[in-house]
């Protein structure tokens, strides 16, 4: 076992503690607790926008949008929980007659892993943040979380925590601050799995240390998605210019700082849409972004595409807006444009530009475009925008050559809808994990592992695998 | 990416291919394929059996089992696809009334990984071999399985391989032999998860390459397990007796190469059962051990164990068998004895003996067991003797300080039923990945991915989701 740091110490040994706590709960206290949560934010909307504004110079509606998502997503996740069907219990009565030897009864059902620290994001203070998807995801499951609060927002971090503490049994929900604090987590012996929304750098650096621990645990990693955008030269014909400005909008949403942006969109080549893309970019005001260290890194990596061989810039660099103060605050929207066939043979072009840009990526045929699409990496999603009756070949050929975790038919990829079935994950880089999501109902999936009781009298089993079933959960029973 | 070795190219090439052949059936046909697995292990069981035999050493009436076992885990996950319960499916119909904002349709379901590896067992040759339930569970999730063969049943690793390959597709499973081409699979881009049964030692240096990985992927390792039983004063009182009878036939059963094997027996001190203990051990006839390497490293073990300061033997060493050739095959059954305050204090105790051995652990008090077994790494399975009426809060407290897969009440953990609810697997070390069981039914979410579609035309959406359900599969629909 490594040892604990005492820069998280405190935190971990309330969690371990708050484990028992939380375990012993109900499934209908447990969704109060969570109620309580969503309660919390929607009493204290004002002041919590107010100081996310300061501290992250995102917009006022956005911001209360976002409060209200998290508080619907805290109510999922109370119904989840109170339903019982995520507990995914299978029953299997004794069989005696049963080959090649006689059967025990065999019950099985989830329970919680055990204390979770969760890394919360820049470009989210809400809905990744301290009462996020992965806390309110975690907290349904029964597990306490030490937050690792992001360094762009740690007053709201703490405005957010205090006020959730005080409807919490003590050590449910902890913060740590910075980044000595956070590897300690990761590798603190009390924690038995980790969440993460950010950077692929340090999502990596992250995993890494979660999986060379003396006990690897699981790392939920979302990272980085470059998010393929494919206009068919049907839905072209049909629609380009209205296509133009939606796509624009998907791109500059948020200063462009969501893990859905469209990296990359392909259009059929002699597109002649490269006026009316220019003017829709030029005309998008530049905004704050959400700190300097992010529109630093934009940046640089937009002037480092820019100035590869392969790539042009869709206009000019607009003036008065190079090299001043305004640039290292609220740089300008941007587009390149570069061939398929040169994308496909420059990997190092297929990179992530954080911010308000994206690559027009223009292709000459179905097969040019399919062998392009074979090289872009896994992301979080892929979207088609076709024509249904035209393009259902090229369609079909395009989602079983690309690998993304959502699959996107004339919408756009940003604004994830926050349902059920929603799937925010996807092959690396999107994530660390396929398997997993960290949006949507099967998000508590993640902090959860079976167990199976076998030949155990109904006074020794829990309520959910109980004959009498008193919690009333969905259950497999065979035979 | 790292670049594909030669030593497993051919196999991962045709796995790739066969992975767009496999996932393009139907249930019934995928279902079909594993009846078809099955009953080519029925139709050859006795050239299977004699050639097992010859390799393993173990028993004729064992390996019969083993086979029918085999047989009925095919026959199960065929039913598993057949149904299609495993796809996950959840819809949630558009709401153009939804906050924050209108919600598209999305519907997700589970769509297979792509070709994984499956690494196979020494100790059984055909349950955890190249029919086992690795690669049924694989094959059932639409999955190509390339097995790394175990170098203890070469040949009949190849015939069973070439008997399943004229009733499947090309590639869908290969064999490769060697340990080079073990790390050159768990390395190749074109390889998505791993399974793995075997030593700690050997699963964790494959865990490390899987998570070192450019792309790291998911390894499924099932490892080393304690397996602590307790029996209670209450248990000891009114069936000691019969206990020791039932616990050294579980220890030495298949001479005590099994995963579930019972490592620890704790037992109330001055419990009087010293002689009958070491009678039924001494009575146990050596038998040969699947090879020599496994023979020497249970010796080794063993010796190592028994020449700490705190263990004493019970009953002294078998004469005869002491340093002849025959103890380098056949080794002794053997037991071992601490006590419970000097186990906890020496944690160079807490290890595997793989083999008809097992440590007898004498407690004074709840507070002495209790505090013992907070220190036993994480198990496959743990169990008690107990007394229902009496032992009701001691047992509740057993249950909350192990961590382990499986809880077993008044019953013994060898002898694994293979049905929908069993849960093989746990904590580490017992594998790396508590989330995940390598026997039962839910065997196959290791091998699937979620992918969500959204707002898509019902002639774009796979059979699994389209509203009119084609298959007629189980799903859950909101609102």
């Amino acid at each position: 076992m490594t040892s604990p740091s005492p820069l998280v110490s405190p935190a971990t040994g309330a969690a371990r503690d708050a484990a028992l706590v939380l375990a012993a709960l109900t499934p209908s206290e447990r969704g109060a607790l969570l109620r309580d949560l969503s309660d919390v934010l929607r009493e204290h909307t004002g002041q919590l926008v107010t100081l996310a504004q300061e501290e992250t110079h995102l917009d006022e509606t956005r911001l209360r949008g976002e409060v209200l998502r998290t508080c619907m997503q805290l109510d999922m996740f109370a119904e989840i929980t109170e339903e019982g069907a995520y507990l995914d219990v299978m029953i299997d009565r004794a069989d005696t007659e049963a080959l090649p030897a006689p059967r025990p009864d065999v019950r099985r059902m989830l329970v919680p892993l055990g204390p979770v620290a969760v890394f919360t994001a820049s470009n989210f203070p809400f809905a990744f943040s301290v009462l996020g998807g992965d806390t309110a995801s975690a907290i349904a499951a029964g597990c306490p979380v030490i937050i690792k609060a992001h360094e762009g927002h740690p007053r709201l971090t703490d405005l957010t925590a205090a006020l959730a503490a005080a409807v919490l049994p003590t050590g449910v929900l902890s913060v740590v601050h910075g980044r000595d604090a956070g590897r300690a987590l990761v590798t603190d012996p009390v924690v038995q799995a980790v969440g993460f929304t950010g950077s692929t750098a340090g999502g990596r650096a992250l995993f890494d240390l979660a999986a060379q621990r003396p006990d690897p645990i699981p790392f939920y990693g979302e990272l980085g998605s470059l998010n393929p955008v494919i206009i068919t030269p049907g839905a072209l014909a049909a629609r380009g210019a209205d296509l133009v400005g939606e796509y624009i909008g998907s791109v500059t949403r948020s200063q462009g700082q969501l893990c859905t942006k469209p990296g990359l969109l392909f259009l059929p080549e002699r597109h002649g849409l490269e006026n009316s893309l220019h003017e829709a970019i030029s005309a998008v005001p530049p905004a704050p972004m959400l700190g300097p260290w992010i529109a630093e890194a934009y940046s640089a990596t937009l002037d480092d595409l820019a100035a590869h061989a392969a790539v042009r810039r869709i206009g000019a660099v607009p003036t008065g807006n190079k090299g001043t103060e305004q640039r290292a605050h609220s740089p300008s929207a941007a587009l390149l444009t570069v061939t398929a066939d040169d994308l496909r043979n420059h990997p190092e072009l297929l990179r992530e530009c954080f911010g308000p840009a994206s690559m027009v990526v223009t292709y000459t045929s179905s097969e040019d475009l399919l062998a392009t699409l074979r090289k872009i990496p896994g992301s979080l999603t892929a979207t088609v925008h076709g024509e249904e009756n035209t393009d259902e070949e090229l369609v079909r050929n395009i989602w079983s050559t690309l690998r993304a975790g959502r699959l996107i038919w004339n919408d756009w990829p940003t604004g994830v809808a926050v349902t059920r079935a929603m799937h925010h994950g996807g092959p690396w880089p999107a994530t660390t994990s396929p398997l997993h999501t960290s949006v949507g109902g099967t998000a508590i999936n993640r902090w959860l592992r079976p167990i199976a009781y076998q030949n155990m009298p109904e006074a020794l089993l829990p309520q959910a695998l109980q004959t009498s079933n008193p919690w009333g959960v969905r259950r497999r029973t065979a035979p």
